[in-house]
């Protein structure tokens, strides 16, 4: 197991889909950060289940207690313990997937791994995991915020339905204006269409988030191994149900020609040192420069589809299973505030990491 | 600066590209392994310059010395230090780029960074530095071998040329039977033919490097943050020129629906568990299933290139700068090697994780 | 702040004295360790506040709840995350000490550290957060009982007041028979009587825990930097109030000579490998030869004292204090299952890490 | 194996007795130091063997050279290489403990933990690979004395001769007056001549460095687990022979009362905190307090005697074994520079994690 991310900006997350609570220590918050509980539980809202008809319908608050580190509305340097309780993680009949391996699901591999598993839903593997994610990055927002660093996430991708507009050409503050959170509203209404067609036909969709981090200044990322872009792309794929990661030109600029894709450098009328165009992505040689950093994650359709599915049970035997209950048609839109959060963890932990390189 | 990599089998690597040496310090590979001086050597003669007439005519013999942990032909349990000379490294004359910053190079970051740079080549951002990583891939791949594991890697796309068929329908024997290290022949020609002409035209062109990881037993993978994927992921973006990761469906696999893109499970003849698709990539929840691992890297053009750019110097003043020297056209054929490395140090370190996880 | 501690079996903790909670994440419990929470709550309760009249009268009961990672009586291989809820957090008053830096206490060096305090008692700096690690020390425990090893800890000096026989001499088993843990009952008497005049004077006084490891195998630390007591010393050196560390012959070893010192091995009559005297104290080149380990830890006397002492405020003003409150005139008793918990946690993980050693 | 120290400013060395060379990769240097290789040579020479006829009169040079990351005469950030070839390391006779398990050496447990051990001398156990601690610790140094911070170690006992004095009392620009290194002339002289009749006596003799380390700013280390005097106890508890650390009032301390031992503070002419006692050793709850740091560490006699001793052979047979060549009777005034250099290690480690602990 591995459940601590970070170096310096660190945190740990705890909990199972079905136990008792899902929580976070953060450890390595700067002092004297202000923050408040509802800052957090902002950041949980746009997560929780059940906040429209193309997510699951599931109820839950989600609601945070702040159990260690922040004391008289600051965090105090030491370590910082979150939990949200689990609700009725009791009341629930698991015995069609005690023994099941689900097509695409962690319950084989798990068991594999550790030579059991907790059956109770995804257990450990389950995306409801993130709630701790998503709840330490409202602290690395808002240290993040408090030296002019934003970071946005969209969704640009719904299936096939691909949003063509560059990011320079959307209005980031629509994203949170409609229930697919894509900043461009056409677009928007095709995405959701696609969902609840998928949804209506007991199936799920793919897609794709888009994100953009501005404010960043020149020098952060650590080659040769903690490179700017390498520690994005491990907290990216990190995250349930993801794919695949590029930044900058990405899958698509291994086509181009260096002459085409070379970012020039100009001074600009400020005197700071700037690019014509951002291939880049913002980072050069695993190191910001101080342009905006943007980058893909891609997001496979979500595994449980209430659809009969033929597979095996831990005995081996083929067993036909059946999704129950309630799940997301599509994981894009409430994948976006995970997106942010652990980009916001990274450039964090960076920011730190920066301070320690010259004498 | 972290130049570190891996958890229970660590690398640390140093060295600047034109500086004394660049090396490597491989600390936790197992005692017990056979090894020889020639099986390295073997793999550095892969990534050598020189090595053909669409890689930089360079001629470098990075000939390797094992200064400490192999005592009789095996590997001791303590630290194996590897050192690679570099040639010529007073002889150069660097007044061109003393002061520029190259476009989509590092000269620009590296300086923010640290206040300063080793202006001689690319310093310590060079991919010279992949010398150090290649030398310890061919410790881990050993390691992999005496676990039945073989990692192999091949060039699948340069520029537009693409390809198509998946790795299963392929004769990876034939990966090194051409210079382009596309196992294909037909398309090798293809590539070749266009690499040859962006260097004939004073350009460079990007590529996709894949992977296929063959003999992983289901297990491996350290979830939640240390998936086996996202490990993976990081150690490919942490090479130079790297712009994206993907695996199993990839980006493609946005578009599906969950009932096509699931794979199901079943047992062969033999008793073992199988799925009838991959679209997982042989990871299921950051854990090995036992199928075959496959993902695809992709790499930008090669930022040099010997036509006359404009950027600006240290001072912010506008300057026009023209490569010199012998440089790749196109680094996938070379980044092969380095793929190989990087993907066997990464699945060595979790095959030992692995063993700490059940009591 | 660095608030976790093991590189296998790892824990991360959290929590001040008197805020919500105190409760710690074990990440690396290897699955399939069947624990109980009666065994981690007796473990508490050997720490616990008010459990005889030597310690002090504080009376809180320290329950521990299982938040996630132990699923049907067993460990799954998740994180498991243990919560202490603190009682009574918002009742106190701490004006007398709000602006006061307690002489010996850590009020002065927090806040230099991160420019502000929770001034709530000793705040993370209290001796409760040793609670979160008496918890997890109590699955260290039973994973070491899985594999036939112990860990033995008793008070062996307070004050001036030292027990002279080797821990050969002692039945162990009688650690526990009486109030100041000492396991020779007429040197115990002493003890008690010692702390008692120290405690009806209004002072305090300090004292050393010895530690006993058996049946630990050959094999277990890791050289140059993790040597086995090295960790061992760090671990101790890391609990509250501990001044000193010393293994097997310890500073009164400087004074042999080396004909003397040495441990001359032979083999048994089973043809096990032993040694004839035991000054290495089970280590030799940082690593466990087998024998019994065993080591000192020093405590100094409690800084909280009921009688008034000149020190100045925040704003550099002397003042007189006066310590409040129900206070240990000794912490040596308490602290005797924390040098147990501890311990067990530095085994435990040296455990684990052995196992990726060879091939 | 563990071969790498420090968080942010760390070290990781390699290298044999025996073997081709060793040395050590410092990968976390600020950028900027300006450093010589004299500096860093002048460490090693304080090291060196045959030095002085108290010490071995093996010969060897100990010439260090630097493979990365100083450029123009000034650290660049980037990892720094540090090596030193090993003199004949092929001329030897290793055949009379090609087989052996020498008494208190760690043939045994390295043979246990690996399976087999490199039998030439020491190998990796071997106080040679201080080498490569003391060249990284001259870095260290010079980053520490860029901050006015001085860290300065000496013998304080030899056998049972002790110097009385507490280092306020000594003159510690004398340390290096006289063979031994304490700075009390005429201690030394019976130290020296300790020294002698356990050479002359084909026996070896153990003591006590003691460490000063003065211009430490308050708020230096990260509790609850790397508090400043757990890292110090661990770095020096981590050099071959050390038996045991304390620091401040230490073992002798666990006698005083509280109101003895607490450290009253007041505000200096300057306007400073300061203390009237140091019991605490310049650390209080794990942080610096600004006042003098100083500890003790424990060295056991030489294990390498001269003289016949009984022992087993790895197929477990009784053999006698004599040491052979050229050893130090005692190890003290050689352990004084390697004492110093990981002292400085670890504040210098300390001092740049201080940096992100606020906002």
């Amino acid at each position: 197991m591995s459940n601590s991310y970070g170096k310096l900006f660190k945190i740990t997350t705890f909990g199972e889909s079905h136990g008792a609570a899902v929580g976070v220590i953060v450890d390595g918050c700067p002092a004297g950060l202000e923050i408040s509980v509802d800052e957090i539980q902002h950041a949980l809202d746009r997560r929780r289940p059940g906040q429209s008809d193309i997510t699951t319908p599931r109820k839950e608050e989600d609601r945070v207690t702040i159990l260690s580190g922040i004391f008289e509305g600051k965090t105090t340097g030491t370590p910082i313990a979150l939990v949200v309780n689990n609700k009725d993680q009791h009341s629930h009949d698991y015995s069609h997937i005690e023994h099941a391996f689900r097509p695409s699901h962690a319950d084989y591999t798990y068991t594999a791994k550790y030579g059991a598993r907790d059956y109770r839903g995804g257990g450990r593997s389950s995306a409801r995991e993130t709630v701790a994610r998503v709840a330490a990055g409202a602290l690395a927002a808002k240290l993040l915020q408090h030296y002019g660093i934003s970071v946005q996430s969209y969704v640009s991708q719904v299936g096939s339905i691909k949003l063509r507009k560059p990011y320079q050409e959307l209005d980031l503050s629509q994203i949170d204006s409609n229930k697919v959170r894509c900043p461009d509203g056409a677009t928007a209404a095709r995405m959701i269409g696609l969902i609840e067609e998928a949804r209506d036909t007991l199936d799920t969709i793919g897609g794709v988030v888009s994100c953009v981090i501005q404010g960043v200044p020149a020098g952060l990322g650590e080659p040769v191994f903690d490179k700017l872009h390498a520690e994005l792309g491990k907290a990216m794929l990190s995250i349930n149900a993801v794919k695949g990661f590029e930044y900058g030109s990405g899958f698509e600029g291994v086509k181009m020609r260096g002459s085409e894709h070379n970012d020039e450098f100009y001074t600009d009328e400020q005197g700071n040192v700037r690019t014509r165009t951002n291939n880049s992505g913002g980072i050069q040689g695993g190191i910001s420069n101080g342009q905006d950093i943007y980058f893909n994650v891609a997001f496979k359709p979500v595994a449980t589809i209430l659809q009969p599915q033929t597979t095996i049970n831990d005995a081996g035997e083929e067993i036909t299973l059946k999704g129950k209950g309630r799940h997301d048609p599509c994981v894009l839109p409430r994948a976006v505030p995970i997106v942010d959060a652990m980009a916001a963890l990274v450039i964090a932990d960076f920011l730190l990491r920066q301070r320690a390189n010259k004498v």
